[in-house]
């Protein structure tokens, strides 16, 4: 070990130590992981963690800013003209994940989810988190008001729907880790179309009389 | 310390304890939450809580009992006539906590939603989060139930709702805590109100058209 040390560039070296700190992560949990966890999971010698973060919770937050950036930039779909299309295929990206298998969602968003419930002790984490969930949800609130504006989705407050579509994602994708409700992400799909999408839409057939 | 010990019953000894564990986990949170922690909280000797329980996994599983009982026991409320104004009734409690000051319930919730992220590493806390979680949704499936049969309510998969309606009370309970978000379970509660009881009920001349 170590020896690569030398070989690797400094953005190169952020990733390796990112991706320690996420195998780490998924297999000691937050509360219990210690610094020489991480340097168990990569080839570069613990002092490069040293080098880089000052300790347990600055290399954190950098983790976090690191998974919210990797999400961001992985459920940012293509341009669609069709504003219902773009907000379940949005709905369905955040909670399935982008590019499934490859992406390895849920072990992700296992991390994600309990350093969310940690925020309530620390006010940086928190800061980068509601950037990150605000940046979801201003996507989708975007979505409602070009739907609005073109005359498919009925007058809503696009604001309130935005955030309560992205709560609503947020909370199936955490039942099904911390109930393991495997249905979970399905099932809230489900009622997000029956109840919530069935009223925004202004001409289907099957939304109330 | 120690001379209050052989003055309680085992009763009070266990709430006792319950309640410094309480008071431990919101002054430390979960993860730096060490069994000392609590003794310091409580009049009684620390061997009490080793006496009683075999750890700090197993004293957390009957926290986890006890802040459920408690709050299940708290929020249920009195017989209604109307499905409309239990439901409503069931959904405020839920999000702002019964009798609010005297419960302390944003302390308490603090402390909930935090052992729930970490159910996600732990199977005995799970069971206790499930079966908990499954029974605040029962209680609001059997108003949307009784609704529907009273013809108050449209005829929706009752048991998906009531699942839905227990998730966002959820969500916004979380965001406000983990991300500061003070206004989160009185924007949940109109976005409830808005996108999701507005399409449920009958003859709202505010629905859709």
């Amino acid at each position: 070990m170590g020896s690569t040390e030398e070989t690797v560039g400094s953005k190169d070296t952020r990733e390796v130590i990112m991706e320690a700190t996420f195998r780490a992560l998924s297999e000691h949990g937050y509360s219990d992981l210690r610094m020489r966890d991480i340097g168990e999971e990569m080839e570069l010698t613990r002092q490069v963690i040293h080098y880089h973060f000052d300790g347990k919770r600055d290399l954190m937050s950098s983790f976090l800013e690191y998974v919210a950036e990797q999400y961001e930039g992985a459920i940012d779909v293509e341009e669609y003209d069709d504003p219902r299309a773009e907000l379940e295929a949005r709905i369905e990206q955040c909670l399935f994940g982008p590019g499934f298998d490859e992406f390895g969602h849920w072990e992700r968003m296992k991390v994600y989810h309990e350093l969310f419930a940690h925020a309530q002790n620390d006010e940086e984490h928190q800061a980068i988190l509601d950037e990150h969930y605000d940046a979801i949800k201003d996507s989708i609130v975007r979505v409602v008001e070009d739907g609005i504006e073109a005359g498919v989705f009925r007058d809503v407050d696009a604001e309130r729907m935005g955030q309560f579509i992205t709560d609503a994602i947020h909370v199936g994708r955490e039942r099904r880790l911390s109930l393991g409700h495997d249905d979970a992400p399905e099932e809230t799909q489900a009622a997000i179309e029956a109840f919530v999408l069935d009223s925004l839409y202004v001409d289907d057939e099957s939304g109330p009389a």
